[in-house]
């Protein structure tokens, strides 16, 4: 392992100029006139996968190309695990906003700046740095690992999913490892045991065959945008909990160990409102911001649409009202089951007055891996000897849908370690990546796969 | 008066001529284009009056011109009345959907279909040929009368208040005649003693300094629409009565004898339910559907914005929401006192986990001349011997606001003597008038003058 270590020690100063290399590609997913610069930066990765030792080949979507890069096959030898990553980026513009191009990395004092500098290029090359590491210094890997390098992560994945169905027994493993997420600061790194999950509706509610004449028929007959802000006002109670029956019924309790490491992140109440701009904080009775946002369900109310929203005024009852509505769930509430629950409520409270309809969106569910467990244990260990400080086991409180992926199909939990800082202007100008991260990253990456070969 | 009623009767062809005369105008008031055709129509009006025995001019204004016409002054010796009307039509577009253009007369039974024919050129005009006929049939006139025909009422009247405060001596009367309502139908004649006021506002509660990620903060801030769900469900009760305290203060009661006309117009709650299109009418408990739109205050919801509103999902906290709400006001409700009662309930109502404000809009206080009074009682006889039926008195729900300038300029009240039919598809496509109304209008404005006289 020292060998390992000391490579990776000794080689900085090249891993910095190939990153520098591979963020050179414009290869923003979204901008169709970027397809060409999605394929070169996947030829690239193939080619640098091949030349540090693995098994690559780039595989072809009806989107952007995949990258799969395997190191040489044991398999039943040892455990597997996979490394996902995506080398596409979030588009860059505004460019005036940037203090460097955005293709064209910079380096100020420890920070590469660059666009894909974080988000994601910079966090799995440096899984790739320690696993060149291991096959340059002749160390023996305890972990066979198969790198899964995606194109459409920005876009939504679509491609991904087919791939993973297609692959599924080439890509059978132990568990996934994915550094995409965030660490709250550079001494304090984290993993990523609990994500939210999703179920998305439109409820639409529909008065009179057409906007009336308020002066008219006002009166006479049920104002939509009334029904609908007397039915939304009932799916919250006084104490900023949801009304649906049954919506807490199967959510899990923090435990004492979760509380004791959410106490543990930095920042205040206050420092937290400054930094949203309210007056004041709200939410859920009898919890903490850092609890409300991770490890309790939502309704939210995303938009509003009803009548005339132009210049002025528009002397109308509106003809309907409508609502999107998203609710983030937390383990183990069931999208589907939380959707028909809604689904009824709204029916139940909606007034005779109008009709109702409702339109199901997406639905993600939620996802939590036991703190306590053997992998996450190994990950800790790993990245306490790897950023020299105690890590904090976070919820982050939005949805990744790959990881839901990872366990439908492959039927594997996935550790999230991620290597990004606040500001690290994610999906934002002047998006950098901090080089101790980078290095730090390769370190923990290298002592991982001994930690979690241990599990087995 | 027999001269004069069989004047009238002798020259309806004639008059149906000059009326199509005048509807061949496209005094399209909204268009910049029909600039001239408006001047044009104006002039023909002077010259028309002119040659029927009244002194006419055009009177240029920073919009369209206003056409003012008089019987020869006695002034002093009899009472002065306005009569008002407007020469300006609303847009025919589209045009496909008449069944003959919109601007070439067309009869077909006793209809006469023209972009307005109703709205509003056949009814003022009825009004010219009762004069014409006392004129040429040298029948004295027992009122001096004043005819105000302005072009802008399509467009909001912008020119005629300035006109009246500018002219407010020359125009002192003792009272406004107005021919631009409806009556329910043939054999109904009404008169309008009531129409409500308006009061406007718009809303806005401001939570985060942005849209938040609802993954990321969902749970830790108010949302802004629901919050904005949950002040506005609290403006109506359980029995459909809103809520700002003193909102009923003022608000006068229908008498026995106008619970006895309402009773008296055509319809039934069953077909107004299907005419609207709603699943059930509602409204505030223990009021009709006639009352409830004409006799009782209302809080409507005219739109609703907030957050994301096009296609599909966006997973935010929106950064605000924002409510347009107009009330419409019974007499004797005053529009600053009820703004400034709806505008301390919304603050008091308001979380202080976002920031309301409010901006207020147009207010026009309501209108009801009491149906008792004498001037009501002589329209009223005019109308029985015009239209050879018992008419009806009715309130209307809408706001016109120039009934409120006369009252408010010139200190008099208006008589509202529509000739309009509920079919008579005004601002839609194949306006037309009813040719039986056209003649009773002008019988019932001839028979009015004596009557107003008598109540000297």
């Amino acid at each position: 392992m020292n060998d390992v270590l000391d490579y990776l020690k000794t080689n900085q100063p090249r891993f910095v100029e190939e990153l520098c290399e591979l963020l050179r590609f414009p290869s923003i997913s979204a901008q169709p006139q970027h397809k060409k610069d999605l394929r070169a930066c996947a030829a690239w990765l193939v080619q640098h996968c091949r030349r540090i030792g693995l098994n690559a080949e780039l595989c072809p979507t009806p989107g952007h190309p995949i990258v799969l890069a395997r190191t040489p096959r044991r398999a039943g030898v040892r455990p597997h695990y996979l490394v996902y990553g995506h080398y596409d980026v979030q588009p860059p513009e505004p460019f005036d906003l940037w203090n460097s191009p955005p293709f064209e990395p910079t380096i100020r004092g420890r920070q590469l700046f660059a666009r894909g500098a974080a988000d994601n290029k910079g966090q799995f090359f440096a899984h790739l740095k320690a696993v060149e590491a291991y096959l340059k210094t002749s160390t023996s890997l305890p972990c066979d690992l198969t790198f899964v390098l995606e194109g459409e992560e920005e876009t939504g994945s679509a491609s991904l999913t087919p791939f993973l169905r297609a692959h599924r027994r080439e890509l059978r493993c132990d568990g996934v490892v994915i550094s995409d997420t965030g660490i709250p600061k550079k001494n304090l790194p984290a993993l990523t045991y609990a994500l939210r999950g999703i179920a998305a509706l439109e409820v639409t509610l529909r008065g009179p065959s057409r906007d009336l004449h308020s002066g008219l028929f006002g009166g006479s007959v049920e104002n939509p945008a009334m029904a609908l802000s007397q039915l939304l006002a009932k799916l919250r109670d006084a104490k900023g909990r949801v009304t649906i029956p049954g919506f807490y019924e199967d959510v899990v309790a923090l435990t004492p160990l979760e509380r004791k490491q959410l106490r543990r992140l930095p920042g205040t109440e206050k420092s937290y409102r400054r930094f949203l701009g309210v007056p004041q904080l709200y939410g859920e009775k009898g919890f903490a911001s850092t609890e409300r946002t991770t490890a309790r369900p939502t309704f939210e109310i995303n938009g509003l649409t009803s009548g005339y929203q132009g210049e002025g005024g528009k002397t109308i009852v509106p003809a309907w009202a409508r609502a999107k509505i998203t609710m983030r769930l937390v383990a183990n509430q069931q999208p589907e089951k939380i959707m028909k629950a809604t689904v009824a409520w709204l029916r139940q409270l909606c007034p005779p007055t109008v009709h109702i309809e409702i339109s199901a969106g997406h639905g993600a569910p939620p996802y939590l891996i036991e703190p306590t467990g053997a992998q996450v244990q190994a990950a800790l260990r790993a990245l306490r000897t790897a950023f020299r400080y105690e890590p904090v086991l976070i919820r982050e409180g939005g949805s990744i849908p790959i990881v839901s992926d990872f366990k439908r199909i492959l039927g594997v939990d996935t550790l999230l370690l991620g290597l990004a800082l606040p500001n690290d202007n994610i999906h934002s100008p002047n998006e950098k990546f901090d080089l101790d991260c980078f290095t730090a990253g390769q370190r923990m990456s290298a002592l991982l796969w001994p930690e979690l070969a241990k599990t087995e």
